[in-house]
């Protein structure tokens, strides 16, 4: 088959373009940065919804909805998110053909607006911790874009919530990083990600600290997956978020902010992409099995019409392909660029022999199956090509990871992955000179490679890469 | 217990602010008309949304997401439709604090959008029909404002879908109103609905017929649940959206448009609410089974527990509240506000009998059940409870519909609920005369309660009513 995409190996943003158009996943929108998610890239979002919004929820967090506009006067109340903020606005000045008295901000993130209501929600110790979350969609001007990655207007989910102490907030934030962050990354999409705090020049406008988890991808470039933030008090000073304690005092409240987004999309295409289109863990896969028809006639029709509702039957995410009035290779390739698990291929010749064709995705492995083994061995198949994708991961990020001992050793070796410096050799001024050379700190850890709980402790080591 | 609620008899209006607010549903934002949707409101908008959308999904639609903001002129295309939503618009002047060279509309509704990228994915009539749906928030500029109900913004789902002929297209516009809105409202919601065709002056800004369904609020007055446009070639001529047909010739295709929105809480809320509050239908509930401790004890708080698992494990949507520290009646009044369908009493006097107290919020009925029958006991009740509140529902329509022979016999008879009148009593002029009395057509219907194919059929007959 030919190639329909510039291969990895010689332009890997070019091969990236070629598979969001390719595989239909998104397109431009008409004004500057938007995109427009089509079908196929939208059903890989939903289930990562799904699977997201789930954790979530295991941790008490329950779905709101906030307006989409903020009033710009709130922004100002907190002066470091003001300054980090203002820069990245699209503003609603007219309403209804007239000009409205204040400007409305169409929301960069929530913390703001949610800040208000939360105040009014907030009266007693009792009321905590008050745990909120939104799926919604909001815009930030940017100069540079690219699909999924970097958009003026993209989907997200923003968790919000407030706490009695510094310690229940601290554990909320790390809480989140680890059981529903890392978790779905890992045993889902199937990228194992870096966990760690981010350095004062990458925190939150308005954060105390910023906790964030990395993926590498398959360029040897970082991607920021999600961030847990820690605000202190300074959103619950701004918004006055005020609570009466178990002592009968008065007192602020510790607030968090959290948030992934439709970024995600992106990492799982190039985290697991290859020159033949997206691979798609199984776990996650809107589509796990792809039942297609290899020729048109009644008994094949009909046999992967069995076969379909026989694998959905057993619980599977299946989709039928009877289109045999389209080539049988165009098929083959469009499904292979989409990232589809398994295939499984019906035609006349398999059918004689009460067999059908079973491909792997992610191993490339092509074998014949009797047809009343077809749901075991799709299963097997599943399971083995989700760790396989891990493992795969693992082993690229294990293999680009290189100890540093100066800054300058660590831009070298960030040129094809992380470079892990200990953060005693970097500080602030190491890392303004990496970041002149297009390298940035991604995370700090400790030692035994756990998360820190600020960047007060001794003997941190950073992660430094190349970074989308 | 003391009435939280006004009474709806004394202030139907006033009963509704007062459920919104106490049931913890929804608030005003600080901008005009914008709403925030608490936790116990936005679970029902979950629930509506999971149900819809596996309806919406077993038509063959599929789910994509489409930019907030779209430039005005794509407005100015569709002659209709710019004079329907230009003094509605929300507008995006300023970006990354620069003037923006083109306004940016907030989107309305996304017709012009997706019209747009439909040119470019339809080439072929192998390309049709092109069916699509997205959920997502829009924004119409409102003067008079009430949650849920009528807000400036507000979440919906939008299908939009391109067919190759008129009778496609028709025949997809009536599925959706039947077997995705309809079903859905009767079956879930428990909320029969009239369905009917759309007079001229209540059709969609631009489509060739709008379908809608209709519910009867308690206070006799009616609410637009869904609408469903056919379009014609209306959008089609206005963003190129051509295909090459069988035949080899170049045609236009044939639009629908559809959609549903937070409205529906309004209306479930109107439809089933009473004094108490909120009577939540058990298909739809987020909580179905509500189980309570009565007073503190191990005892006590261990068998609610145990309650609770058994229940959770039997496929029911169940939440424990064990807060012994909350007095029983607050909690009690607060279950019946928020609609809960059964509510599961355990206290130490049941409990030394092996029992519990189940008592079901439509029927208002208590009784005591062995705690070895309660998943039994409790499945019984919500299955009689959704018929029950369908019954009650349906015997209030047919209550409140009362059959006139002129204009001024059905504006008196809409003031308690609908007035069925031949559309030849009433005509343009009939509608106007009614309007000006604030009485609207609903609906026309076929004389034997089908949905007619359009305004032309003679002998329809219309559905007059007061309407929020």
């Amino acid at each position: 088959m030919a190639n329909v995409l510039t291969p990895q190996g010689e332009d890997f943003p070019r091969w990236y373009q070629d598979v969001v158009a390719k595989a239909q996943l998104a397109e431009n929108g008409p004004a500057k940065g938007q995109q427009v998610i089509r079908p196929t890239g939208f059903a890989l979002w939903e289930r990562m919804v799904d699977e997201m919004d789930a954790r979530i929820k295991e941790t008490g967090t329950e779905n709101a909805s906030f307006p989409l506009l903020i009033p710009e006067s709130y922004f100002r109340r907190e002066a470091d998110h003001v300054e980090g903020f203002a820069p990245e606005l699209w503003t609603v000045t007219h309403a209804g053909g007239k000009e409205l008295e204040e400007k409305l901000a169409v929301r960069p993130t929530s913390e703001t607006i949610i800040g208000e209501y939360m105040a009014k929600w907030v009266k007693s110790y009792r009321d905590l911790p008050l745990l909120l979350n939104q799926w919604c969609n909001v815009m930030r001007y940017e100069l540079r874009t690219r699909l999924f990655l970097r958009s003026s207007e993209f989907l997200w989910q923003e968790g919000h919530t407030v706490h009695e102490s510094y310690e229940d907030a601290h554990e909320f934030t790390l809480r989140i990083l680890h059981d529903v962050y890392a978790d779905f990354m890992e045993n889902v999409l199937a990228l194992p990600v870096l966990r760690g705090i981010k350095t004062e020049a990458e925190r939150f406008a308005g954060a105390l600290n910023t906790f964030a988890v990395e993926a590498l991808m398959r360029d040897g470039k970082a991607l920021q997956m999600g961030t847990s933030h820690e605000l202190g008090q300074n959103f619950a000073r701004a918004f006055d978020i005020q609570f009466q304690g178990k002592d009968g005092q008065q007192a602020h409240g510790w607030t968090t902010s959290w948030g992934t987004s439709t970024r995600m999309v992106g990492g799982l295409i190039m985290g697991h992409g290859d020159d033949s289109g997206l691979r798609v863990p199984p776990r996650l896969a809107p589509v796990q099995a792809y039942v297609m028809v290899v020729k048109d006639s009644d008994e094949v029709q009909g046999a992967a019409k069995q076969v379909f509702d026989e694998l959905k039957s057993s619980g599977l995410r299946v989709k039928l392909d009877h289109r045999a009035d389209v080539a049988f290779g165009r098929r083959a390739v469009d499904a292979e660029l989409k990232g589809y698990p398994v295939r499984i291929e019906i035609g006349p010749r398999d059918l004689k022999n009460g067999e059908a064709t079973l491909v792997s995705r992610v191993k490339g492995v092509k074998e014949t199956v009797p047809l009343g083994m077809l749901a075991e061995a799709v299963a097997a198949a599943l399971e083995g090509d989700q760790q396989a994708l891990f493992d795969e991961a693992l082993e690229r990020r294990e293999r680009l990871t290189a100890d540093a001992a100066t800054v300058d050793e660590a831009v070298e070796a960030a040129q094809t992955g992380y470079a892990r410096l200990p953060w005693d050799a970097c500080g602030v001024e190491g890392e303004q000179k990496a970041a002149a050379a297009g390298v940035t700190v991604r995370v700090l850890q400790r030692e035994d490679g756990s998360v820190p709980d600020s960047l007060d402790e001794p003997g941190l080591i950073a992660y430094l890469a190349r970074s989308y």
